[in-house]
């Protein structure tokens, strides 16, 4: 950190522009399936255990008939769950990339508890 | 796993409805902000270091001054980053909240690594 000629008394902004700024492609990708509403606690519920298309409707306040078969199908494209009929019942179920999102979801679930703790106390 | 009469004809469903499904408020919560499209790629971006609005419209591409704006305000008004005016300059950084959700996103960026690299080989 020595002083530079020319430099020295150069305003310091909080920024610092040599940090080049780029979105992450990765986290990109991820949030285009993950962040359509729904999709992650229809996910996250599925990972507690395969369900039929009834069970997850009356688990998740506000979602629809219409909605749900659209995020279904979606996360079926994305293959991250599957659709199993066995007589006149269907079930859904997490594939393996499903399953290991669990991880991910976890530790934004930690991340929600603490702050709402938090909130609590501030 | 006894046979049980009058339960041992009875077909097993790949459900079990003993295990109640429930969405989890956490989850659904924290998905009220990072749902939005384009909160997690901001938040994440701040992550790297504070920067200006400009800086942020530049780094993520697609979007808009008008719903960088909004995402901006909305994430303020979670606490999870704050904006501070120097001179004619506004930045916008984390706070600890804000900051605190590093490893969740961390944790979606490792999955999503995954899923591409999985994608390449089958």
């Amino acid at each position: 950190m020595n002083d530079v000629p020319g430099r020295a008394r150069q305003t310091v902004s909080m920024t610092d522009d040599r940090v080049s700024l780029d979105a992450c492609p990765n986290l990109t990708f991820a949030f285009e399936i993950l962040g359509k509403r729904w999709s992650a606690l229809i996910l996250d519920l599925l990972g507690s255990r395969p369900a039929r298309f009834s069970e997850i409707l009356r688990a998740v306040p506000g979602l629809s008939d219409k909605m749900l078969a659209e995020r279904l199908a979606e996360l079926m494209d994305h293959g991250l769950i599957t659709r199993s009929v066995e007589d006149v019942s269907v079930t859904y179920a997490l594939t393996g990339n499903g399953r290991e999102l669990a991880p991910a979801l976890d530790a934004i679930r930690r991340w929600a508890v603490e702050r709402k703790v938090r909130g609590n106390i501030e």
